[in-house]
């Protein structure tokens, strides 16, 4: 009989999905790490010095919980790490470099790109329909004929054609908008009508009525929505940011909605957040910010616990992995190490 | 050379599209009612004791202007009619039933179904989504992660499965909604995942997170949402009515509201329009209404425009109309007189 592996994993997600983990118990022993730091194993208690960890699952419970820095500590501290499934889509925080410097498989998640572009769509209409003023129109008891923008005939530019801007993409197509996606391949898409590369970005930028941005970020998208990017916006148009902050020059946004380009945006990523009390997006009349939450979806918990089971599946088969991510292209000259 | 046939329209459309119309100008004089109620043509004035149009088309400008009656009686008041399009998709306003007793062809349009079925996305996840919360939120600074109900895995009931409750159909799908259309025939259809008849709704209510009123009203449908209706509805679950005021039981629907069955109503359509100042509907927290204007997308026009253009084409060149109605069936007993 061979060891099992020991697979490090957050209290709460270990008591939401334990019962759907049994099936692997002969070859797993799960080792839950708790808010206080412990960590327990079905025979009693491990001390942190000595825990090598193979597998870990950074599930949005430990984010919730604010307990990411204590487990990649667990996690970067083992000699015998194998494979990590984690729940962000992005891997820009700091850790992840830490966590590639150890040589370890990867696998990101997909299960945020469903709620993002429910909240893409969402705050796009909202907009175009004007909800807030309706209902105020209602509290006034105000009857009134409000003619509305409709999405049918716009033109979308998504920047960033991956799992998120693909399923915003297949949300806005059947309203009969136009849909362009950016991508780093410029391969075409069966949910684009048309994709172009990053150095068309703003030849396209004036037929655009919606801009999202959906693209990770970069040394080269960093910084990309400047003043060059607001000016070539088409007036009238809608930003929609729901990747980072950092993607976005605030003070080029702020110059550019001043001049309607665009005249609207929708802002879940910022530079700094929580976003300082004193920014001027808080109180702009023409900006809908929300703390990072277009992931939020009801489904979200329910579609990562789903991904973890699949995939711990697949690496106990020794099957490709769903959302694997390429360590050598994503963390460039990290995790030669091993 | 035979006569033109003397087509109606109100001065507004005319203005509009009069260069559309020119090609038609060798076999179709085009009369226009001007505000006034006056009759011009482009060799002069007619009077209207002595007028008699063959085809008259009913536009959206007519209603904009409360025109409506003064053009019927104009329209009805000729011996030698043939066709009227309107803009109308519902022909439950008399009116109809005046035209319909003059034994003419008629064409509804399907204009509105667009506008109509975006407005149903907007509400439905400005609701799930919690829209004016997240603004509310904004104007008080709060930095607050906040999760959202989803629209993927909900199952909506769509009842009446015509050319509005398809199109919601076919933007709703996408985000992984279930859909079931009630519908007359029970005639499966591609943009639903189940097609019921009227028999069935009470059965399919307590299973519905929306259900949406998109039937013409009728003696069968008239007070359809009643408080069997509302009992049989999910709890926390959403109606939409962006069909007619006289489907729904007023104070059945008060209190299905109170025991969140439905939890949310989005109301377009009442039984005494504008709603009355001391209506309960104004002020509910658990209602959003608007003044019938789902319909007022910005392509309704153009819509109606082109809708128009075509069957002019169409019924010059004896061709089958676009959106023909059955007459008989539409206004049973009535139209025998020719």
């Amino acid at each position: 009989m061979t060891e099992k592996l020991c697979l490090l994993l957050f209290e709460t997600a270990y008591e939401r999905i334990g019962r759907r983990l049994e099936k692997f118990a002969s070859m797993v022993e799960f080792c839950r790490m708790t808010k206080d730091g412990e960590i327990h194993t079905d025979t009693g208690t491990v001390d942190a010095e000595s825990f090598d960890p193979n597998l870990a699952w950074l599930s949005m419970d430990l984010m919730y919980h604010g307990k990411v820095p204590d487990f990649v500590s667990l996690v970067t501290g083992s000699d015998e790490l194998q494979w990590v499934q984690t729940a962000n889509a992005g891997l820009d925080n700091p850790v992840y470099g830490r966590i590639a410097a150890t040589g370890t498989r990867l696998s990101n998640s997909d299960a945020q790109a469903l709620p993002i572009a429910e909240y893409v769509m969402a705050h796009v209409l909202s907009f175009f329909q004007d909800i807030e003023g309706r209902r105020q129109a209602q509290r006034d008891s105000k009857w009134r004929y409000r003619p509305f923008r409709e999405v049918s005939g716009t033109r979308w530019l998504i920047i960033g054609f991956g799992n998120i801007g693909q399923r915003i993409a297949a949300r806005a197509r059947p309203f009969e908008a136009q849909i362009v996606g950016v991508r780093q391949s410029g391969a075409s898409h069966p949910a684009a009508d048309e994709i172009v590369t990053q150095s068309d970005m703003l030849a396209q930028l004036p037929q655009a009525d919606v801009v999202v941005l959906a693209c990770p970020i970069t040394p080269e998208t960093e910084g990309m929505a400047d003043a060059n990017f607001f000016s070539a916006m088409k007036e009238g148009s809608v930003l929609v940011n729901i990747a980072r902050g950092d993607l976005i020059d605030d003070e080029a946004l702020l110059a550019g909605l001043a001049q309607d380009r665009p005249a609207h945006a929708v802002l879940d990523a910022f530079s700094t957040e929580p976003l300082p009390k004193e920014h001027a997006f808080w109180s702009h009349s023409k900006v809908a910010l929300t703390a990072h939450t277009s992931n939020a979806g009801s489904g979200l918990l329910a579609r990562g616990d789903d991904l973890f089971v699949d995939n711990l599946a697949k690496y106990l088969a020794g099957k490709p992995l769903l959302n694997e991510v390429d360590m050598a292209a994503a963390f460039p000259g990290v995790g030669k190490a091993k």
